[in-house]
């Protein structure tokens, strides 16, 4: 068979399953989710041992650390992977809430429904707990999966899906409800997004290019998880020793996700009190530096920034930095080279933090806390499918609701339009 | 100056409009419309001279009554748009609504607010009055607006678009934040469905090779408003003069408009007494009948209904008639045949009531009433951009708020990511 053929009918399959899962009662999925989380503590050697040849295979490849970071499965991360699986049955169930209902002059009452949308497809690369994220908000929102995940971690991949699928499958799921493209020709991809007919979204996370070849080429809509150049800007009236724990914690805690910050942006007053020491603590914690002309007057031991660098969505322990002169050159900064994921103002003046809030078109926007929270569990979504970087649909975190739709019902006795 | 780069023109002026027009206020934005209003009442003359021309031409060209009627600007229909507009200055302004918000364990109080979605382009065909519905939902959410209708209302829209331009630009709304794409070339549609740096969404209206192509071929997000295959099903137990009234509704007060009824199902067991009834009086307003083999061993006088019929939205006075042994097969025949945009049932019975809204996947599902209420005033949303037969965004009539984005906001005093 070949790949055209067998991605079309994985696409059936979990067309026809979504049928089925869509009148699949909360109990049950619940039920499943909790056994998908059984399955994968109950499994964690096997896991590790499937995850140990991706790993090998990055590092042979040379992949950063950042990277072989993000790819890593250890003991905390498939208790992680199981316990996000619980969470999300913990979760009350969209489906079926009614999100409202009006009684019209004509006496109709008209209301809104969640309904599942069908099936999701999902393009992403390297983190494989994303694989057990995803299947758990789906099932839990009564959409049928198809999972696509890069190459680099195909076998820890197929390890974890094969688990899910059995536990999904023991606790009365609907057979093709999870399926997974082992295939990593680039060529799965192409096939899967032209078939609109059986999949009603396509969730792509990942590096630029792939999103851009999958946005231009679907005829599926596409929910795009783009890159991540989050800013922080440290404002003139800003409490400074907050300014630096913020930047620090949004650069180094964690630099390998898309949340992390990219670009610090620091008002030139307050410039020559704040850059020696928050670089100096970054440089401690292995951070590389590449600075505007004026912050290396400021600090000389470090790169200069190329405009590129102010595109440019690290993943690693790599910072620019850039001295703006107003909260104006702030934004139009941010605006011009961000990519609309999240961004922090670190004020203490009021009106400059509204402005902020106001004016950045970016799916999170933060006054005083560090970027790094921008996630589904930390925003009280359970785990995510994807931080949604475009405004239809879905922005930042996507979460259970995210993955529903909305239709009418209309409740009438005998009405007709006059 | 060619094609592309006149759409590309009036694209970067509209995103360059569509930010100042995000921080407008509501009571200039309302100002604006009512304006509006008043400038299209006091121009009928002027209207209805231009909408001759397009008549006329439509006339020559041979065009069905039905599509000639969605054509014509009277005295009515003008102070229908000119209500609409003043309808939707007295509707609540999306743009600022926080419609959570949650303070979380980490001390971080995290909201959604509505912005926004930037520019809009909408592509539509026919009916003229679309232009000023577009033009006072884009404006009162927000958004720039760029318009692309038919041909066969070109001057129609122009002399629309020239009045809702004047009227806005008195009332102090930024230049470039309402265009119309004067060229009916359709070039000038290709060109605009690639320009999503500067388009924020595309709402495409019209028949199902127009949706198609621009489906297929635009990076911008595109909320499809197509064909309405709509239905009504008389079930067994059902009140038969409410399901003769209901029907005769559906397919006859105005059958130009998508939610008209296209075909009718009917119960086997009451074939017999509902079919002749209700066929006579279709067929004295002028409908003609296509029917099944069953329906037409009834009432012999009529088409046999092809394959194809059931696939087909006439927007004329002709209907296809089916009978059917039971509620899945009226089922299975919405589901397979239908466009998911409206459908309903006429029933006495409860159960299948909520079977029905549960398994017909369309973006309004009705119990007794007539599906021509699927519509943004009718729902109560004001006027509508379209009425979207996709899960993605919106469903069913997209009204103000379905011209917004939600992005998160985060007060934080200090918090950093553990």
């Amino acid at each position: 068979m070949d790949i055209k053929e067998m991605v079309l009918e994985k696409a059936k399959n979990a067309k026809k399953a979504s049928r089925i899962l869509a009148g699949i009662s909360t109990n049950v999925k619940n039920k499943a989710l909790t056994a998908m989380a059984d399955g994968l503590v109950g499994a964690k050697d096997e896991l590790k041992n499937e995850n140990e040849k991706d790993i090998a295979y990055a590092k042979d490849k040379g992949l950063s650390s950042a990277l072989i970071d993000r790819l890593m499965l250890n003991d905390k991360r498939i208790e992680g992977m199981a316990s996000g699986l619980r969470e999300i049955a913990v979760l009350s169930d969209p489906v079926g809430e009614v999100t409202r209902m009006l009684q019209r002059p004509s006496g109709l009452k008209i209301g809104k429904v969640r309904v599942p949308l069908g099936v999701i497809g999902i393009i992403y690369e390297s983190r494989p707990n994303v694989t057990a994220d995803a299947v758990g908000l789906c099932i839990k929102s009564g959409n049928a999966i198809i999972l696509r995940g890069g190459s680099e971690a195909i076998n820890s991949n197929i390890a974890i899906s094969n688990i899910l699928i059995k536990s999904a499958m023991e606790a009365g799921l609907p057979e093709g409800c999870i399926q997974l493209i082992e295939i990593t020709d680039r060529q799965a991809i192409m096939d899967m997004i032209k078939l609109d007919q059986y999949i009603d979204l396509i969730v792509a996370r990942g590096g630029f290019e792939l999103i851009k070849v999958v946005a231009e080429n679907s005829t599926v809509p596409v929910a795009k998880h783009s890159a991540g150049v989050c800013h922080t800007y440290v404002d003139v009236e800003s409490d400074l020793k907050m300014a630096e724990d913020i930047c620090f914690n949004a650069k180094v805690q964690r630099p390998g996700v898309c949340n992390a910050m990219e670009t610090m942006l620091v008002h030139k007053d307050v410039a020559q009190e704040f850059l020696p020491s928050i670089i100096k603590r970054l440089k401690e914690a292995g951070v590389e530096i590449r600075g505007c002309a004026y912050t290396k007057r400021i600090v000389p031991d470090i790169i200069e920034a190329t405009e590129e660098d102010w595109y440019t969505e690290y993943l690693d322990l790599i910072l620019s930095v850039r001295v703006v002169k107003d909260i104006d050159e702030a934004i139009d900064h941010i605006m011009t080279y961000g990519s609309h994921h999240s961004d922090a103002i670190v004020t203490k003046d009021y009106e400059r933090s509204m402005r902020f809030l106001n004016e950045v078109d970016s799916a999170a926007v933060y006054v005083n806390a560090s970027t790094r929270f921008t996630d589904g569990n930390e925003f009280g979504l359970g785990a995510e499918l994807g931080i949604s970087t475009q405004k239809l649909h879905s922005r930042g975190p996507m979460g259970l609701e995210d993955l529903t739709s909305q239709k009418y019902i209309i409740f009438g006795n005998g009405q007709i339009r006059q």
